[in-house]
């Protein structure tokens, strides 16, 4: 082996993939270790692998030095040290808003709100795949893809534009004309499949075998992709001034998202840059598809699928992947799960935006639907600093609020018109 | 006068507004100066006003301490010291992206994109608003208000839901279902109005006369709201490492937007903050509303009035107020003002998502196609650094990609069918 001319951070390519400090999987049932590469499930067991690192020192300082994005937490991603200065979409560092309007209304003393419309394509799926896009890379997939309903697509059309790289994304054929043309805009070469999600997903899996080099984000890099979720707990944590909150509401989906950042808030622990002890944890799902609250409920450990039927689309997994892990995690920190009705996701929405002026997706209004259930039912503290995540944006969702929101009235240009309308101006 | 129990910062209330360094108001016509206060036009000779300051000292340290919006410019904006601390929608510090795929496509060597569709309601509008809305408090008024077709609509009300008071927006009886739910949802008093724009922006100054607490953010508190977009010239000098580009081309709609920018360029290099060359700044219509190009290209000093019929609708402003200060500050900068089909501003749109993952609205389409234009015809340098303003969201013009943009095909779920028709995948 000759020394490369060009000087690169970390493990030099000959070497194999640059994957920062990350050095091996792990699988999460058996504890199997087995070597960074494109490997998805354990070859024992055929559980999840999850990435394993060795991260030295990592500081505030470092970390607060980095750029306003998730790279400023490359020290604990499976990613190579220069990975900022790749073209990327650069999400993350999304606002913590005060929601101070919103608490009163509740009853809660101390809430905040980590809003990930902010992100590119205005959703955290902006966060996962641009881990996923920069670990394909240095494992030399040159393709990136992935089946979608709607804000995956989205972010891995951006990403790969942006990256100047091929991509495919598989729809179901009957999905709507808008999320169709938010993905397609973007050049990616996008497919309508006829069938629904899981036939979707299916013919996913069989291509992701056929094509050594394309990377399917959530199929055959999913340890990798789903990491970039712990940058939602880092950043709340910094953005708290270094600090833990007590509770913390987040939508379940395959519950990847609940789980990663309960890892981050241990790793932060871990490593000295947070105090303190774990908040708990509270997952929300939306009751037409709720298998995940319903095994809590039930005092279950598995979780038995069931077929979606909610306007939280975005959240409409019914078989999800981490559903036994969100048990554990909400049963070890103190939360809970629960779900909500579509009624009740629309009145979320609707109070968030009225209280603080943010117009979250039907998913953001699910989790402020159930913080405002599970404080009515007395297992959250109305006394103790919480988060909610708001993980997308109300544009992409219009059809939800549509029949319920609209203008006072019509009336003809005058004043006297007006003042009839709304006699108490 | 007794003094007050609770310390303000700058100027107590009881001595007026506390509008920060800003020290009064002068006619742009005929320099006449007035106090400030909730004035808009000149007693003297009917012109516009703005707003002067006396800055002191402002360095670049204490800036880059400040908040990450646009409140760390705080001192050259007429707000209150403290204005952060008042619940606002933290708008600004969106990204600048170094754009190096579109730049390659159009022979450029440095080009960036400022992306304002990062802002919370997605649009430089929430720059302008909360500025308006801080300077509003200090002047005594109680309620937002707005006459709008869109971006501004959305802003207004999300703006006085996040501050916790009341807001009216009125807008024209026939807008899109979508742009009327984005901004009822936040609890807007939302009035719809029979006829046009024109007939809504009278009733608006009419109501504005009668109800002397109501801030109707583009009409009474104008030359307050206008100094937000002074913003995105800072963030854009800031973001560059405190240096000026060389080359900036900004839509106009009023032309207020691309007037301020000249503004705080000027006002950084006065201020020591950078030093060096004002930029060229270029101007960017669409066709089927450009006065202010039309008047470029003619040599007049005067822009006369056109019906706007475009579909880059958030530009669709037929009688430009700051149109001749357009024209000024793009003569004197070695600038230019170009228009351009919409046929070319839906190419504009693809072609920014499609090489850099950006989805802009229709203004962003403009945009990116005059660059195009200008550097076609040789009045940009391609040598030269030059940053373009994105200042919507693609989400909230979905029409005007519907029709030309959508799945390469429908597919049975099998990798035959897919192979059949991605052949060369």
């Amino acid at each position: 082996m000759t020394i490369t001319e060009t000087p690169v951070a970390g493990k030099a390519r000959a070497d194999g993939p640059d994957l920062g400090r990350a050095t091996h999987l792990s699988c999460r049932e058996c504890a199997a270790t087995v070597e960074l590469g494109p490997h998805y499930a354990c070859m024992e067991c055929f559980g999840p692998l999850e990435v394993a690192y060795n991260y030295g020192t990592v500081t505030r300082e470092r970390i607060e030095s980095g750029p306003k994005s998730i790279w400023r937490y490359r020290d604990l991603l499976p990613v190579p040290e220069n990975v900022a200065s790749i073209p990327n979409t650069e999400p993350g560092f999304t606002p913590l808003l005060r929601a101070d309007n919103l608490g009163r209304e509740l009853g809660l003393k101390a809430l905040w709100v980590k809003n990930d419309a902010a992100n590119p394509t205005h959703s955290f799926k902006d966060r996962v795949v641009a881990v996923a896009l920069a670990a394909a890379r240095e494992l030399g997939f040159t393709v990136l893809a992935c089946p979608s309903t709607g804000n995956l697509a989205n972010a891995v059309a951006a990403a790969a534009a942006r990256a100047g790289i091929r991509s495919f994304v598989f729809i179901p054929s009957d999905l709507e004309q808008q999320k169709v043309i938010t993905s397609a805009v973007y050049g990616t070469t996008l497919v309508a499949v006829e069938g629904n999600y899981d036939d979707v997903n299916r013919l996913a899996s069989e291509l992701a075998g056929q094509h050594e080099d394309w990377a399917f984000v959530n199929v055959n890099v999913r340890p990798y992709y789903a990491e970039g979720s712990k940058t939602l707990g880092y950043e709340t944590a910094e953005q708290l001034g270094w600090r833990l909150p007590q509770q913390v509401v987040i939508p379940v989906a395959s519950g990847a998202q609940l789980v990663k950042v309960d890892k981050a808030f241990h790793e932060l622990v871990k490593l000295g840059l947070v105090e303190g002890e774990q908040p708990a944890i509270f997952g929300a799902q939306a009751t037409g598809c709720s298998p995940v609250s319903t095994a809590f409920r039930e005092g279950h450990d598995v979780v038995r699928p069931v077929r979606p039927d909610t306007i939280a689309k975005s959240l409409a997994i019914g078989n999800p992947a981490d559903g036994p892990y969100v048990l554990d995690v909400s049963r070890r920190t103190g939360g809970a799960v629960a779900d909500v009705s579509d009624d009740e996701v629309v009145e979320g929405i609707r109070l968030l935006a009225r209280t603080e002026g943010i117009f979250a997706e039907t998913a953001g209004g699910v989790t402020v639907a159930v913080l405002a259930k599970l404080l009515r039912e007395g297992k959250l503290d109305p006394d103790a600093e919480t988060v909610i995540f708001n993980t997308g944006e109300g544009l992409k969702t219009l059809d939800a609020v549509a029949p319920v929101v609209g203008p006072a009235g019509t009336i003809a240009p005058t004043t006297e018109a007006f003042h009839t309308l709304v006699p108490e101006a």
